[in-house]
């Protein structure tokens, strides 16, 4: 994307002249293929110099519009009122806020720093059953006294309409108005339904996300993407809004069961493998989950989250990095759904980046030994799961289902090497075959 | 607000030094009060020219940055670094976009034109049995062959979460993907909820309206409030989201009844009164509706809700000039709803003007003489609705219901005189008592 300032000092009685042509020429510009934004500004001590700030696709974008018509025509109308030699610059963005704070550390004074600082109205606490016995009574005391606890059950299988209904519901009988502020405690499912009832909530109240879970931590608390499940569609109602703040406290993380803490870690693998090698050769380090130094790793695993979020917060294209292990991974996950094979996201996760970074080596030079890294890693940390019935699946076709695909292309995000990624990649119903009987045979090698 | 650029060239081997500066201190500028925003750009061709971009709520909490010592000790450490002299300018917004464009005229050539520029993937039409009967026709050729067809019972009655439900169904069983586009062919309840279900449809699909009534027309199909009553509380859970474009063809009034024009009337009256005293003038002298000027009439109506919304997209102060005649007029709609007494919105609106006509007279000034042609030209149009019991009921607790209220203050908009409007003015329980009174003996003497 790039920015574009023309400043223009015209003759004073010229000014009029200029806001006309630039009346009359403004819809064309903003129609012009790549013009993303234009605006006018003017001097507040001069008002004879006017600004105009544009955004584009690239330089390409740019350069075509200024050798159109459309332009050699304004500018011809325009520059003969100018009383000094007009200056443009264009320019690329260095840094950006980031949307919100992500304050790591205990969550009690964190979040009774959120509160006083933005003094809301009522504050309403939504948690599951698991975190209103683990996580509640470590932030209790954070809390205004009044707060409303609004209470769900536990589980990916709550993530739907019906309890966002008991959620406005219990918002509507405490009466919570454009003032209140909802914190939700807990994983994913807690963070995702809570933030789309709170962004639906008289068209959108704020919220502080405590994430709980590893996987919420690294992953789902940041990027703004919020939703529900509806009729066994993952997250297909949703909204996107950034939360007030995001606490990250790993002391929760002592409160998970093993293969939730593990199933969470396969984002972190991602996260390092797509973009901070420095962190990868940290986590292979790792013997025990449950020892491993949290605090030192959450922060840089969500800092690539947060970094690639930020320079697509739509999810228009940059985003697709995330995808890392996703494309084989989700379709494996919802194939498990049809059979009674069980599978956690990050184990679905942690097949896929196997074949993923197979795939990779073939298709854009990831090295033999970065790929049997990769795999060994991956070995230690999840074992092996057979696929079974999973592979004869059609994969294929669930991928197509996914909402990331365009058409009827499967996009791949591969690695030319460790702590890099290049996404809008294909391969063909063989290679992805292929790539699940790599994950077959050198798992069974490994654990052999 | 206020925008501050500032173009600092370095001395090449000075920029990294800069970068630290600008990273150090940049949270602590965003934190400044006033401070709205804070962006690092650098120059395409010249990689040592950065510039900064800020937002600020006025000339003063810019003033008082640039004299406060975080400001004081950026700038020592910064100017020993540059290369040139800097370049600074305080600049005021002319002319951004508007949004979304507005189409007046035939809805069928301009739905072509938008569906043909925006190439989206398939394409849902939303309407309810009157729109479908009266309105569809008319487009349907523009619309693709294969276009889904989303039949909804009409009324308010249905603008709840279990239509929602509905609508969300037909579009997962039409595989609805992120391409999609819907048009919501209807009154506000159709364009509201459509509305509302698009924008968190895979977290948001692209939407048109084409308002069919008057009220949504010149009202709800503009300011990006969608929405759906929920156990009987309007439009409590919602979002704001932009429609593509908006398509206003008056020739669709002529499907609707007489009273629901009337009603949509209101608000054409409250437009020109808070804001267009020209047009005030032309709407007096209409003797009959159903033979008024629409194509004349809702383009300059339309066109003063656009140039509020335009100033206060999220509702943050400006947007309550809407608001004359509506504090009054939606206590009464609630009284009714609460008894068997029948109140269209316009018809209580009509009411809400002209008690709150009157208390701009007492309050802001509104000289007599307009107080007067006011309600003399809400009586001719709609006649005199006796508020019976409505006027016992407990309106004050109705009003603090409002979500447009904060605490315990009662928010009136009010005019010093037709054509302006002044917010957050305030009224005793007696002053609102004596307005309802003004109504009824004013009507009952207009009649008599």
């Amino acid at each position: 994307m790039m920015r574009r300032i023309v400043r223009m000092a015209f003759r004073p009685e010229a000014v009029d002249a200029f806001l006309q042509i630039f009346e009359e020429s403004k819809d064309k510009i903003r129609a012009f293929p790549g013009c993303l934004h234009l605006e006018l500004w003017r001097d507040h001590s001069r008002p004879e110099v006017c600004f105009t700030y544009s955004l584009w696709t690239g330089p390409e974008a740019l350069e075509a519009y200024r050798h159109s018509d459309l332009f050699r025509k304004t500018w011809a109308r325009t520059k003969v009122l100018f009383a000094e030699r007009p200056q443009a610059w264009s320019l690329e963005l260095v840094q950006a806020p980031e949307g919100h704070p992500v304050i790591f550390g205990a969550a009690a004074p964190g979040l009774e720093a959120v509160l006083a600082r933005h003094a809301p109205g009522r504050v309403a606490v939504l948690v599951d059953d698991h975190t209103e016995q683990y996580c509640y009574p470590k932030v209790r005391a954070a809390l205004p006294d009044d707060h409303l606890l609004i209470r769900i059950p536990h589980g990916e299988q709550h993530k739907n309409l019906d309890t966002c209904r008991y959620i406005w519901t219990q918002m509507l009988e405490a009466r919570l108005d454009r003032q209140a502020l909802l914190v939700n405690l807990g994983g994913g499912v807690v963070g995702d339904m809570g933030g789309f009832c709170a962004a639906t909530w008289k068209r959108g109240i704020r919220f502080v996300q405590v994430p709980t879970t590893l996987l919420a931590q690294v992953d789902a608390s940041t990027g703004g993407k919020l939703g529900i499940d509806f009729e066994g569609v993952k997250n297909i109602i949703g909204a996107f809004a950034d939360p007030l703040a995001v606490l990250v406290d790993t002391d929760f993380l002592a409160t998970l069961p093993f293969a939730e803490l593990r199933s969470g870690f396969a984002e972190v693998i991602k996260h390092a493998l797509i973009a901070d090698a420095d962190q990868w050769k940290m986590l292979r380090r790792i013997e025990d989950l449950r020892t491993a130094d949290w605090p030192q790793i959450v922060p840089r695993s969500l800092a690539v989250k947060r970094r690639i979020v930020a320079a697509d917060p739509y999810e228009r294209g940059l985003r697709k990095a995330l995808n890392f292990g996703h494309t084989i991974g989700h379709a494996l996950e919802s194939a498990a759904m049809q059979t009674d094979q069980s599978l956690l996201h990050g184990e679905a996760i942690a097949i896929g980046m196997v074949c993923e970074s197979w795939l990779s080596a073939q298709k854009v030079g990831l090295p033999p030994e970065e790929l049997e890294q990769i795999t060994a890693f991956i070995r230690q940390i999840f074992g092996y799961h057979p696929l079974n019935n999973l592979a004869k699946a059609d994969l294929l076709a669930l991928m197509h289902n996914d909402k990331k695909n365009e058409g009827d292309r499967i996009n791949f995000s591969l690695l030319p090497r460790i702590g890099e990624v290049r996404v809008n990649q294909t391969a063909s119903e063989a290679d992805i075959r292929a790539s699940l009987d790599y994950y077959e045979s050198a798992m069974q090698r490994g654990s052999g």
